[in-house]
């Protein structure tokens, strides 16, 4: 009887725990923090502009200015296996595999000033500390952790423009807050330009950090307000070459100085501390200036209340997140949902000041008029699912995301859309332009409320910026030869597709001669498929293939992070035309098979990039973009429920709620945008079209809760790790006779139901 | 007869021209180009923020760091003895003995692209060019010059915010426009911290440029527009660290890649030229945006009429010329006394943008409301005569350079007063906190329609700034200590000059307990008299005067700029405090023929920084300004006549119209305020006092056309360079009984009749 009891209260009471808890609960910013992820376990608010972090080392450049393994590391700043921290800085990439920002290094102290970081064999040496994981907190918008060294507890939360620190001290008369302008996160070297600090009065401080760095043209400003008043403060500047010359000599500047400028500073703050005393900082940023970071400040926090602060952005998370309510199978598939989720909230990032300022990539400070303007686009990652699941989930903050690349390309001198924009800035990273993907497929599914016509012209002129990676070769021989650059098939693939992407663009706008031309480019994958080899392969200005050809080789083959093997399946467009070019339809799925169980050699994988050896399945790189829609395509072959053990597999073994549950960068929320799609048992295999592949759904059921007020619930029957066939599909009631289903379909609402079973369903469509 | 008519015609066309001739007209800004003079030959419009002028060289800065002598010539980056042209800056101060600005370097060449300036000994190896001054045009607001490397004729001319280029071109298919965003002016290193630039289109280019000089953070925007079609452009990046890097290497940014940035890059921009077609190119300046830059230009210069900008620039020189209607007993007299009065019209120069935008010392931006923002404030020089002077011909612009002072007063986090206020930054440049003279001089004569009690209180807490050159010792013990720094006595004088002109600030303002403790400190210079020597003299922190002391020597005794023989004079609000300690009138007039009559040997000569041998007189420095007072002590001596003589000495002495015409620095237009005073016969000896001791007139007439409407005319008679001697003032028909007049019988209108003797009226008063 008593066990009888306890059983009932052990269910009870754990259905009792998940209805109260929430989905923000359930997010564990600490996957992926670990090897290959890239993420950081930090405070961050959807989409804020700050992302204050911790760093766990300083490798931020290396003195011989090569590129530097180690460094790639920290790409977001923090990496697991690490046992020191050695402070909190405000802004992080999540999940790339380039590095920037890391600006505004903040670290607590006790004793002796120490103004170096030390090294993470000697904490000691500086003002790191050693840390434990066993004291670490990190949720959604807060993060805590013991800094042993210090004896100081560390506690951050953030606003959507304002970090937050609360740090508890013990007593001492030698208590120090350091501000190291000088740390930051870059790949290449050395990327300060220019820093200036003024201490306006004894707890506001107010100043600007310019980098050259992945942005080439930066600068953030900040202000930062104490909740005590400093005790006296000071600055070392580490540039050799700034002394303080002349008539600078008339004050001692190291010390009590409230005007600070150079290109190397470390300033710090001092405090008297009593035992358990807490210091807060507010740590506002802004792309304008010092004045609207501090309006910035104000408006979103005006008082001292961390816990509020903290709730306030979790509360936004759940908002956010509870755009999909879930329910799995077990737990961890919970937090690989919702972490997921978070995931691919983060980025884009808000650029735009509370008053609507925001600097453009002209330099030149503009007014946002009726949106949010946003940076950091890792558009050739993010234009395959994020911006197709914001779409549905973030509509209104997707259409703002194409006023800000109409914003960009209005501020270009080279005239064209974004292709990674950071900061006001573009750095070209990877191929294709692939902006016309995303704002082709906002527009045609409603979401962008702007002039669309105007859209198109920009990825006209985009599109036809011959100078731009052998774009004028591809519009007259209708493929980039392998002669002209290293990403030659590469290229022509994905220009193929981001043709067919204006031409339904231009349909959608009727506009006929745009549609005949782009529509017809859109072929020109064709012109890169070698029937012989069965692959594409680079194709030399002659019109021959190139000799030289190792179809498991990545570097110097014509392609970028992705073999021929997975390349040569790139053509989301247009499938049919694919396979049936590759010996059709049953050769294919065996051709598919072979991806996804041959092995690739380790000579060869070392070529791939931001990826670990779980990143892969077979020769199929699912640490990296370009196969992401592979599995689906089992959907045009004569074994289609493959898709659906395909997706299954992947979702299994690519993503797991740990640290290294990552298997590759996460790249700014694509690879958990993958996660939540195939989580849903939908997928957009070709943005700008408004049809979603089916797979297979892994959770139990889900609500799509949608701005447009209607609800999209997607069921299952038999739902199980091992039932990971769909052996039917209901729409709304009626058995659906597709592998696909419409946006229309989802976003008027309805429910869809899978039957799920252990063995296919080989009858199906 | 024929002889006789042209003889007549010989007069009537003399009078005639100069009947027609008009001041700007005898405005020659060759004068002092040469030498330690260092004042520059190119255009700018009355207080204009953009001086437009040729560099000679550039020597910018030197290899190791050090200080180079040679650097020290380039202040205002033309040396008249020089044989080459380098280019065409934008930005140059006048007459300063420190360097800074020489932004935006533009050189038109010919024939194959030279990015490197190349050197003075063969101008062939870069883009400068040889010239002579046989083509060279120097005058108000424009300059010409033939650059016969290239066969270009360059013609400049500007507006407030725009300078105007004019290139005439030989016919060549290698026609070039290089803009050198390395070059620049300063004594002390390689300044540049980052440029940016954007081809907008291909006539308009924007961007900025940030230094770290003499100005330790300033930034310059700029927009630059061509009246003819670029052609193609590009770019070389000289530094060695910056590479294009990754993604960048998409581009080739060398050439036609519209967006550069870097630490070290020149531009070009190409064309093809027929015979004697003219390249005309419009560059704005701003000190807070690419847009405002813009804004100014087409708000000052919408089309593209060179002589109209000439002519308007021109009339607005004749304008402020004509505030003094002057005829002098030669020629010469009219040349120097109109080339002084240009120089007191450039600084300080303009820092608002058209629409009232400008930079502020906190590196916010700010919008001038009511008043036109100033930057470029020497003080340490221009509180002594030139402000006093624009207290008489400038009382609208002097009141907006105090509304300037306390703007920068409000940014300041020091809260101090400009020292020495450069481009929104200071410089802490020489001794002393003059802003205190400028501004009670200001408030006391009724030309600041700000809150003089906001301003007081500027004035008493940059008084009390005790970290700041020893004022807290000065506060404690009444005087700077040997052992505190290195200018300990000037430091003392100064400040008790400037203590009493706080306590008259405060008196005007009824504010007894300010102006008691003032009025105190005043007094303070009589704690650096050593009644033993008979000289102001350095004193220890022990009370007891440094046995070390050298009457002659500048360096390492305790004054800058200035032996005690120059430095004891200074007491210009207590003169006869000063003679009375100093052994009384008979015994000081002695002193003053001796310091007038000494030699000073070359060894201490060699000490005395920024004049020529031909700045001194005897051991009286005139090409330094402690002791520009000096010549009007004689007024309290038992000799007061020899103010009169010493005065007309200086002025011919001193002032010539020549490139070499200047014995020491203008210094900002201090210099020539003294000139323009002197000529005029009276003299501010302690501004902050409203009276003006009267010295002897060397211009036939003046008529002084104050904003009031009034008009106080300088008569005399028996005018001649011989008679250099006052027998009688007749002020308003009535004879003076006195060796000053008052600024209310100026302001007020009226006529000061100076009768003229060779022989002093030894009688007089």
């Amino acid at each position: 009887m008593k066990k009888i009891l306890f059983g009932i209260c052990g269910l009870l009471c754990a259905y009792v725990a998940q209805a109260q808890k929430q989905p923000y609960q359930y997010v564990k910013p600490i996957i992926g923090t670990e090897k290959m992820g890239h993420t950081y376990p930090g405070a961050t608010v959807p989409f804020g502009a700050v992302q204050l972090s911790p760093e766990t080392d300083t490798l931020s450049y290396e003195q011989n200015g090569k590129y530097n393994g180690d460094v790639y590391k920290y790409c977001a700043g923090y990496q697991y296996s690490d046992k020191t921290i050695v402070g909190f800085s405000h802004t992080h990439f999540s999940g790339t595999g380039h590095s920037d920002l890391g600006d505004f290094l903040i670290m607590p102290t006790t004793g002796k000033l120490q103004l170096n970081p030390g090294t993470a064999n000697e904490p000691q040496s500086g003002y790191r500390s050693a840390f434990s994981h066993d004291t670490e907190v990190s949720e959604a918008n807060y993060y805590k952790v013991k800094l042993t060294d210090h004896q100081i507890t560390a506690e951050m939360t953030t606003s959507a423009r304002v970090g937050f620190h609360q740090y508890t001290f013990p007593k001492s008369d030698q208590s120090h807050i350091i501000l190291d302008l000088i740390s930051g996160i870059y790949n290449y070297g050395d990327k300060n330009v220019w820093t200036y600090l003024r201490v306006v009065n004894d707890t506001l401080v107010t100043g600007y950090r310019q980098t050259s760095g992945w942005a080439r043209t930066r600068t953030v400003y900040f202000a930062m307000t104490f909740s005590k008043p400093i005790a006296s403060y000071g600055q070392k500047n580490y540039d050799p070459k700034q002394v303080y010359r002349g008539f600078w000599g008339k004050f001692d500047q190291t010390k009590d100085f409230p005007e600070m400028a150079g290109r190397k500073i470390r300033a710090y703050f001092d405090f008297k501390t009593t035992e358990g005393e807490k210091i807060k900082i507010k740590f506002a940023l802004s792309p304008v200036s010092q004045e609207n970071a501090l309006e910035n400040m104000r408006a979103e926090i005006p008082g001292w209340d961390f816990e509020k602060v903290k709730r306030d952005g979790q509360q936004a998370w759940n908002k956010e997140l509870n755009k999909i309510a879930v329910n799995t199978l077990n737990e961890d598939d919970k937090v690989n949902f919702y972490t997921a989720m978070y995931h691919t909230f983060i980025n884009p990032t808000l650029y735009t000041d509370v008053n609507g300022a925001y600097r453009g990539l002209d330099q030149n400070n503009h007014q946002a008029k009726g949106f949010d303007n946003y940076s950091t686009f890792s558009l050739w990652d993010t234009y395959r699912a994020l911006h197709p699941l914001f779409n549905i989930i973030q509509q209104k903050r997707n259409g703002d995301m194409v006023s800000s690349m109409m914003a960009h390309y209005d501020q270009s001198s080279l005239k064209m859309l974004p292709v990674w924009s950071n900061s006001a800035n573009d750095n070209w990273c990877m191929s294709g332009y692939h902006s016309v993907s995303v704002i082709a497929d906002a527009i045609i599914k409603g979401n962008y409320t702007g002039d669309a016509s105007a859209a198109l012209d920009a990825c006209v002129t985009t599109a036809k910026h011959r100078s731009y990676e052998g774009i004028g070769e591809y519009m007259d021989k209708g493929y980039v030869a392998s002669e002209s650059n290293g990403n030659s098939v590469s290229n022509t693939l994905e220009y193929a597709y981001d043709d067919w992407c204006i031409a339904q663009l231009a349909k959608k706008l009727n506009n006929t001669a745009v549609y005949n031309e782009f529509i017809k480019r859109s072929e020109n994958w064709k012109n890169v498929y070698d029937a012989k080899s069965g692959f594409m392969r680079p194709r030399l200005k002659s019109g021959t293939f190139r000799e030289k050809f190792d179809v498991l080789s990545t570097n110097g083959q014509g392609f970028i992070e992705g073999n021929t093997w997975n390349y040569s399946l790139y053509v989301p467009h247009n499938p049919e035309a694919m396979i049936a070019l590759r010996g059709g339809k049953k050769h294919f799925a065996t051709h598919l098979d072979s991806l996804f169980t041959m092995h690739l050699p380790d000579e060869f994988f070392a070529e791939t990039e931001d990826i670990t050896r779980e990143g892969i399945i077979g020769n199929y790189v699912h640490g990296n973009e370009p196969a992401h829609h592979a599995a689906y395509l089992y959907n045009y072959t004569t074994t289609p429920w493959k898709t659906q053990d395909r997706v299954r597999m992947i979702l299994k073994k690519m993503y797991k709620p740990s640290s290294d549950g990552l298997g590759g960068n996460d790249d700014c929320g694509q690879m958990s945008a993958w996660f939540i799609f195939s989580s849903l048992g939908f997928y957009p295999m070709a943005p700008g079209s408004l049809n979603y592949e089916l797979g297979s759904p892994a959770v139990i059921n889900a609500t799509l809760n949608l701005e447009n007020g209607k609800t999209f619930k997607v069921t299952t029957k038999n739902q199980s790790d091992k039932n990971v066939y769909v052996s039917q599909v209901i729409l709304n009631g009626a058995i659906l006779k597709r592998r696909s289903i419409t946006h229309e379909e989802i976003m008027k609402g309805g429910e869809i139901q899978f039957i799920m079973s252990a063995k296919p369903n080989t009858k199906a469509l």
